[in-house]
């Protein structure tokens, strides 16, 4: 088994209908699953979970911890500077939090972030330099030599 | 371009090279890229990256906000209980903290947490209900009827 793998990212939120609520306007289809007190999403070779903050907290054994945001965040890589815009403005339209609109960045690409109702942040961005697989997944271009 | 996708993870770090020091020391490999102010690694369709906490906070629009973490955790699924606790043990020895041992929980499973140097939110763990793919992929079973 590959040593170098997330298979799940699990977003602490404060409130599970809230959240559920704005990744499915964002576009998202949950899974319809057993489980009941979380809730999971299917991605590209991995899964996004929703679970309650105290639930996270008392899950990694340490009740009452507070939980910070920012400091990980998700990517989504678009096809190009359209979809970039269209994704981004999806979420808006989905209650997110525009930290920074899309623009031109200083290396070269084209990128967004926003917040989710909880803090979570996600940048939205066009990186010409990594084309994507057809099935939307990334694997990075050989190193020039 | 579906939707649910996540290409691009990244870790705001205090000192990217103590960090990527505990990422190789846990047994993956860097990419050898162009960049020399982030650190990036393989996954299954999608990447991690490490970057300067100030930097991120930069790029996300915030600078100066002060980044918290542990409301979004990683987990990576393993094969059995045996590489759960390898995997787990490989980082507590690279510099990791462990929040919680691995153990059997309540869902069925077994899971351990464990902190990178910055405070990132690990789990190993082991569920018997989500087989993984043979590149160690996570697609979830056909909900049952």
């Amino acid at each position: 088994m590959p040593r170098q793998r997330v298979t799940l990212i699990t977003l602490g939120v404060a409130d599970l209908d809230r959240a559920r609520e704005f990744y499915t306007a964002w576009g998202w289809q949950p899974y319809d699953g057993p489980d009941k007190g979380i809730v999971f999403f299917q991605m590209n070779g991995a899964v996004l979970g929703l679970f309650g903050l105290q639930d996270l907290a008392k899950d990694q054994g340490r009740p009452g911890a507070s939980l910070g945001t920012g400091a990980m965040t998700l990517a989504q890589n678009c096809a190009d500077d359209a979809e970039t815009d269209a994704v981004f403005q999806a979420a808006l339209q989905a209650g997110a939090t525009a930290l920074k609109q899309p623009e031109k960045v200083f290396w070269g690409g084209y990128s967004g972030y926003f917040a989710d109702p909880d803090g979570h942040v996600w940048e939205i961005a066009t990186n010409p330099f990594w084309p994507l697989e057809k099935d939307g997944s990334l694997i990075l271009p050989a190193p020039q030599g």
